[in-house]
């Protein structure tokens, strides 16, 4: 097994238990400081882990779900399909009450369903393991969407890399593997560099920590370090002088939404990294699923931002209040949006997308 | 007494014990939690005050050294000026040891040195008088240095004001109360413009929490709170979102030192926010007693900019660590520069400078 694959099969968000017996996932609220895999395997456990964010990242909540509902459903007693049907459907509707706004998590959720449904007239014994499949479909279609969009990133690294010198690369939040089913989008493309043989030293990975959850410093600095990868984490308003003084050649960030024309919605701070890499002349990449770009929103404007608790950012994770109780603390955007100019490009795993981005995704097939 | 001054006479960094026996300053360490003034009167709990940072911010560093030697001296028991002489420069030797690097502390002890040898002729009962007003002194230059920014700031506040409605202004760091004898630098302008007559409710200013060591979440915001004023604190990579969304009228920083171009290094962040407020056209100002101003040096390239401690990027303020162990956090620089061409302006004591910034340097007698 590759250094590569151990890292792999050590952070891995979600794979099968013994025996397909249960789902083992990396315990994601004990992290950095503690690597424990857990192995789930009733309804509630598998619920208490997607409300605790014990996984979370919206692919890898789905294919957690999809993993779950598998195993769960396989321990249904009832041999006919009316009785199945009814108890899959219950604990189905159960789990997908664990988030109430992971859009990810109804998706496989209800993949899973129509799967039972579509296959009704089989034996209840053979629907449960036709689930197990379609959970493995649902986990490899995702691997691929990365691994393509690994690809794409890997030729812009490519044609980046000086012989020699270790590229520098900025990230902000988490689109890791930790976020999805194995590769990551932000990280893809230096996952797939190392699969392609590149040292892990020929790069260097600026993690910004990423405030207020700090998910950079806590999940994606340690998943890097973890493969090998040279890796540092800064505060965000270090990143503009990474750039000014040279040390970030390029830079990756995931999304959650992208309007038609491109802009992309992501963890706030994006915005600030768009203004600061156009300014400095550095190349940025949106990391972008397909199923992230939304025809139907025409412009960032469009893409209404979640506030979110003002404690995550007057006393969470502190030992004490980091400003006075009474102080408002009331604008914690979630997110922000990356105007579509300041950026180079949006990688998607059909193509690599540049403005117009419009037509651009529209080439390649995105409606 | 009005409730601005009961506001400076609560959170005033420094001002005399009882009896002129003591320094009565603000336990800054006990921010935001407690408010506890602390009477320090031996050279032993003056050095630990600076030391420990329970004062900081230059200008107040050096008011608190020159409070704390006159105190010091009035209790020297030698009638002789040798042996009275001998005994406080021991003292102020000690007192320039506890914190190395700042140069305020310094130049502060030096000018009560070079009043206690101008003063050689006369008894030392005497001597300890005039160290009491030479003390004095040195804090009715800081607080008119401070009102004189306050003053050209505050009149740019007052252009931008539409009636009804409250002005949202930007800071970054503390340069306030706190760091200064009395108004500040950066939020100089707020407290005059209070002065003046305007409503706290006149105005909205937004604290950037200033990561790593937040500044702005524990002090500006506290401060500005505490006058009365609607305050908001908030992560640094949410700046610009407040920008954008045309929340931020106006920004005002403080800054440790300009090059005779008029890049202004001031702490971690500042050149983000310049970088940001050129993108979206508002104007930011950089408030600066012309004592750092530094015409020897020629651009904000020849500025060095301090690393510190990783420890408080990845695990200070925190119950847990905030990365993993082992991750790199080397890049912890305090400062960075804001590029000249990115502000609209520089407020000195002397008057508000735009670029060319040398020549106008030099038009208000800056040398």
């Amino acid at each position: 097994m590759s250094e590569l694959d151990e890292f792999f099969e050590k952070v891995i968000t979600v794979k099968w238990g013994e025996g397909k017996k249960s789902v083992d996932i990396i315990d994601q609220t004990l992290l950095p400081g503690t690597i424990k895999r857990i192995q789930i395997r009733t309804k509630e456990e598998i619920w208490e882990a997607i409300k605790k964010l014990r996984v979370r990242g919206a692919p890898a909540i789905g294919v957690s779900a999809a993993y779950g509902i598998a195993v769960v459903a396989n321990e249904i007693k009832a041999d006919d399909y009316q009785t199945f049907y009814k108890e899959f459907r219950a604990d189905k509707d159960y789990l997908a009450s664990s988030r109430p706004t992971a859009v990810n998590l109804f998706w496989a959720l209800n993949r899973m369903d129509d799967t039972v449904k579509a296959n009704r007239d089989k034996p209840v014994s053979e629907i449960k393991q036709i689930l197990y499949t379609e959970a493995e479909k649902i986990r490899d279609e995702d691997v691929q969407i990365s691994r393509n969009i690994g690809e794409i990133g890997f030729k812009l690294l490519q044609d980046l890399k000086v012989d020699g010198e270790e590229l520098g690369i900025l990230t902000h939040c988490n689109a890791g593997t930790l976020a999805t089913a194995k590769y990551g989008t932000a990280t893809a493309p230096m996952y797939i560099a190392l699969e392609h043989g590149w040292s892990p030293k020929d790069m260097h990975v600026y993690c910004d920590e990423t405030r207020p959850l700090l998910q950079g410093a806590r999940l994606t600095s340690f998943e890097l370090s973890n493969a090998g990868i040279t890796t540092s984490v800064q505060c965000d308003n270090m990143a503009a002088l990474l750039m000014k003084t040279g040390r970030v050649k390029i830079i990756f960030v995931g999304c959650d939404r992208v309007a038609a024309n491109g802009d992309a919605a992501n963890k706030i701070g994006t915005s600030a990294l768009a203004v600061l890499a156009h300014h400095y002349g550095i190349p940025m990449y949106i990391c972008a699923p397909s199923s992230t770009i939304d025809m139907k929103t025409a412009t960032g404007d469009d893409i209404p931002i979640e506030m979110r608790d003002p404690e995550e950012i007057k006393s969470m994770w502190y030992k004490e209040p980091m400003a006075p109780a009474s102080v408002d603390a009331s604008f914690n955007p979630a997110f922000d949006v990356a105007d579509h100019r300041l950026f180079t490009g949006i990688i998607t795993e059909k193509g690599l997308c540049h403005a117009p981005y419009e037509k651009a995704f529209r080439d390649l097939g995105i409606q």
